[in-house]
């Protein structure tokens, strides 16, 4: 190799950048406090106690006669027990009532039961008889009852710092009257497209290309809980470079830049930050592949992160340093993490070239039975198809060289509708059924 | 059993409910034309032709030197092949260059190579020399070119009717200049919540209940693609539901009610609805376990869902019911098709109630080692710890009574929060941590 300089590139770990991201800036999770119902996929930034019991007493489960269970014992079809309505609850109101021997009080789901009751039967069960009621088979005690307590008890921590809010928890925060909530505020996220050959304008698409990669990561940076900012077009002048940069980092907490971060001429993105006074170097390169030429540093505390502009190389590098930082930023570890589904390999993957790199590797995934089986689409880093055929990507780890037909593989997923996709794709209505 | 009226239940199962409404109502999957870049998650109601290919032409992988790559095998470190630089293509342009014996052209990522070229070496691995460039090692045809067509064809059908759009599809929708999009309209589906004792207003909370079952299914609707609308409580009265229910299909293809249809007296829903003139009754309960009173009608020609009010026969019935229901109108089945993550049980679940059902257990997992163990969580229907402690639920098959510990089981999940929170949970950063 000719032509080496301070520029080359020396490739860095992820795990390694990541933690000298962590250690040079001076990003820290924020907290913010939202509206319980609009804390959807949010990440808790406190633990939620709950302030009462639920139920807060004892309450019937169905509508019906609130007895003691130790009355029905004899009850059969041929010997009915009688008892007493001795007091009716139409509606969840407070009251005092109580039964004695023989008696029964109406009462309505979710209502508390009267004092001496221990059991309800369902209002379909008894036959009306006048003021009594009829019972022909015996109750035990609890039946449809739901005892204080017995779903959530008062001060049990339900919910912890760093769980990610879902629907049932939002039905929860409603229930103890939680209606605002501490998360982590979303990490700000500017992405910039650097390059002379692009341009957001569509009447210039003819002699440029139109820049669509900022929208692709602007999407990942959403799914996994940063709030994306595109800022556009730089053309490839340092001045306009460093400009936009810093700009970005004034309302932002990472910037991004796409493009212009090899070792061209136009290659400007790492020369010019990289010299700045306000910038410490992390990472010529990282180790993964695709996206080896991703290059990391800290500018005014701040990261900035320079994403190469092949499609593949700009998924990887935002796979590994943008997702684990804004997980950092939402009170989780500064890890690439993703969810994963269990597959076996369709046929034997060799991969020989960046041995001491993690390599990644798109495969789709088809059904065998019960199981997924996955297949590589194979492509280089500046085609689509691979991204655009396979449902998620396997990790091939450093040193390893092969991964042999049918051994086990953790395909990991990027969103929701990725995987909504791999279960629905089986399921498309055919046309000519639509004529119900 | 007395009382035994219409009223009754006569349990029907969810998949002969599904398509009695599709026979009873005349709903259809609509179609409507989106930008491509808010299309996420949206189903696709066209297939989408590539309208050329692309690479449109063989171009550079990297920035370098256009060779042919014949020229270049007797290259060595000792005996360096001497190219003639005949020309330099700065960026992306039309241009008509071509290249002899022993000459080269620098070409940037993304430009056509020039005539008679077929491998480009990348900027440094090449040694500058005058106007010559000096390679050391031969070169393969192809090598570092993005063929014309290699990555998408001309005519290639890439995504078809019925696919979930991806943030990946959305940059080749871009990329092909397809900036709208036609996709199935997101179902609208109004939520009304039904009960004397519910309240949306925070000041008669101490008398009465905050309703905040319409908030869940809001969120399970959005989640699988259609379009929520809380209409809000309405009391136990006849004319008041049956208003609302008929005002809210004017402006909505699915109206759901939450609570009152059971068998008390002020389970109204069933009782008035199933007597109008406009109604087909099409489901007094389904078997499901919890929410079996989940109850069905088609009004004016549209699906009415009537959902029990405890909270886990709430979110089964809409598990059972809408989101098929989405589906369908969303060009897919009208099927109840869930992601699911392969578990093994943790202990031998048996279920003996409600044989001739689908019972949903919802379960926790856990890990252990490369599999998930799923752990019930067991309560009655209208317990929230069950769906607050679970990650996800099984089902278990009409006739079935055990699942043995060890079995395999598919646990099905509902949301990409949810996910996110079973593969994040183990990794919440200790506060102390944070102090890089």
């Amino acid at each position: 190799m000719f032509n080496k300089s301070l520029e080359f590139f020396h490739y860095v770990k992820p795990e390694d950048a990541l933690e000298r991201i962590l250690t040079s800036s001076n990003i820290y999770p924020g907290i913010e406090v939202v509206d319980s119902l609009e804390s959807l996929g949010r990440i808790l930034a406190e633990d939620v106690i709950s302030p009462f019991s639920i139920p807060r007493e004892d309450v019937a489960h169905f509508d019906g006669y609130a007895v003691r269970s130790s009355d029905t014992i004899s009850a059969s079809t041929t010997n009915p027990v009688r008892l007493k309505v001795v007091g009716r609850v139409e509606a969840i109101v407070e009251h005092d009532l109580s039964i004695g021997d023989g008696e029964t009080v109406y009462v309505v789901t979710g209502t508390k039961i009267p004092k001496n009751a221990d059991a309800v039967i369902p209002l379909e069960r008894v036959r009306m008889n006048g003021e009594y009621i009829e019972i022909i088979k015996p109750c035990k005690k609890g039946d449809n009852v739901t005892f204080k307590g017995s779903d959530i008890l008062e001060n049990e921590v339900i919910l912890r710092r760093g769980h990610v809010i879902r629907p049932q928890d939002i039905r929860y925060l409603l229930e103890i009257r939680k209606f605002k909530v501490k998360v982590y505020a979303k990490p700000r996220v500017s992405l910039i497209a650097v390059g002379d050959e692009l341009t957001e304008n569509l009447d210039e698409i003819g002699r440029k290309k139109l820049e669509t990669s900022t929208k692709l990561v602007a999407s990942y940076v959403k799914e996994f809980g940063g709030m994306p900012k595109i800022i556009g077009v730089v053309p490839d002048n340092p001045e306009r470079i460093l400009e936009t940069v810093k700009n970005s980092l004034d309302y932002s907490d990472i910037s991004v830049t796409i493009g212009g971060i090899s070792l061209g001429v136009r290659d400007l993105c790492w020369r010019t930050l990289s010299r700045c006074l306000e910038s410490i170097p992390i990472a010529r390169g990282l180790r993964i592949q695709p996206g080896r030429a991703t290059s990391i540093l800290v500018f005014s505390k701040k990261p900035v992160i320079m994403l190469p502009g092949h499609i593949q190389s700009t998924l990887c590098g935002t796979i590994y340093t943008l997702i684990p930082l804004i997980y950092y930023m939402s009170g989780l570890s500064p890890k690439k993490i993703l969810p994963t589904i269990h597959a076996k390999m369709d046929e034997t993957l060799i991969v020989k070239e960046y041995r001491s790199f993690k390599r990644i590797r798109f495969v789709k995934l088809d059904r065998d039975g019960d199981t997924f089986t996955a297949n590589p689409i194979l492509g280089d880093s500046s085609m689509l198809t691979p991204i655009l055929k396979s449902d998620g990507f396997i990790e091939i780890p450093e040193g390893v060289e092969r991964i042999e037909r049918g051994s086990c593989v953790d395909v990991q997923i990027l969103s929701w509708p990725q995987l909504l996709q791999i279960f629905l794709r089986d399921h498309v209505h055919q046309s000519n059924d639509i004529t119900y």
